[in-house]
């Protein structure tokens, strides 16, 4: 079972692919998409271009996206809801099911603590899946976060 | 020349062709996208078929939308924006040049008053338009507006 964890943005883009076979997991391939500052609606179809391309590659049997919250920038929210938006339709036009996860829910699932802190998460997340160090930056750190939460969840038994 | 609103929402999106002739404004074709509650990918894979199909048939050679504005209810703003995200992304696939308006703009340019209240504005869009009564609902007056206040600037000689 192949597993796609998105961290959205409209600049930046995460994203981490995990395998999991038995109760072994593994990153199958992770990186960041990056737009630069043109027009918004083209910016969102290049978005959409380039995570319809990633959808086709990793072929995932699921996706897990975090829940979007307020963050003090409100107009950073509101460009990465936009983002957000497109992402979940390609999503569901490439037709894997999709979940999506409080920050809260992931830090839970891979730590056992909900409160844990980020560098807990990714000291984890590096561990559970035997990298030899912290995929870098964090947004790629916080998508193969997710997809840890989401193959640690849908686990035969868990 | 053909010019498109769209007032954005994910429940409703309301929009507005306009044709414009020398100084004469005619409405060619307005209404309602309406989606049903299913999954939220689900829901913007179909405003997006919506929207595509829309843009196609009204052929615009211009679109307008509002600018989002942070409701009190937050929750509705992110998923307007999601959805917004996904109108604006079929936009420039479309290839139709993109202005958005800040809601005092539109008042100011349709009532000549940008603290105008929405019935000033809405009998000024019927006027102009030379419709026998208001559209409803709002969502459908208020994407006519934005037709009609970009029509009034884009006019040779505005």
């Amino acid at each position: 079972m192949r597993i796609l964890g998105i961290d959205p943005g409209l600049e930046r883009i995460g994203y981490g692919a995990v395998r999991r076979e038995g109760s072994r997991l593994t990153a199958e391939e992770y990186g960041l998409i990056q737009t630069p500052r043109i027009e918004l609606p083209e910016r969102l179809a290049l978005v959409r271009r380039e995570v319809t391309q990633l959808l086709e590659r990793v072929r995932p049997d699921a996706v897990a996206t975090e829940q979007l919250l307020f963050s003090v920038n409100r107009k950073t929210a509101m460009d990465v809801a936009k983002s957000l938006g497109v992402i979940l339709c390609a999503v569901a036009e490439h037709g894997a099911p999709w979940t999506e996860f409080a920050p809260g829910a992931v830090k839970l699932s891979v730590v056992g603590n909900g409160g844990a802190e980020k560098k807990q998460v990714q000291f984890m997340v590096t561990r559970l899946l035997g990298l030899a160090e912290t995929p870098k930056p964090d947004d790629v750190a916080d998508a193969l976060a997710l997809a840890v939460c989401l193959a640690l969840r849908s686990r035969p038994g868990a």
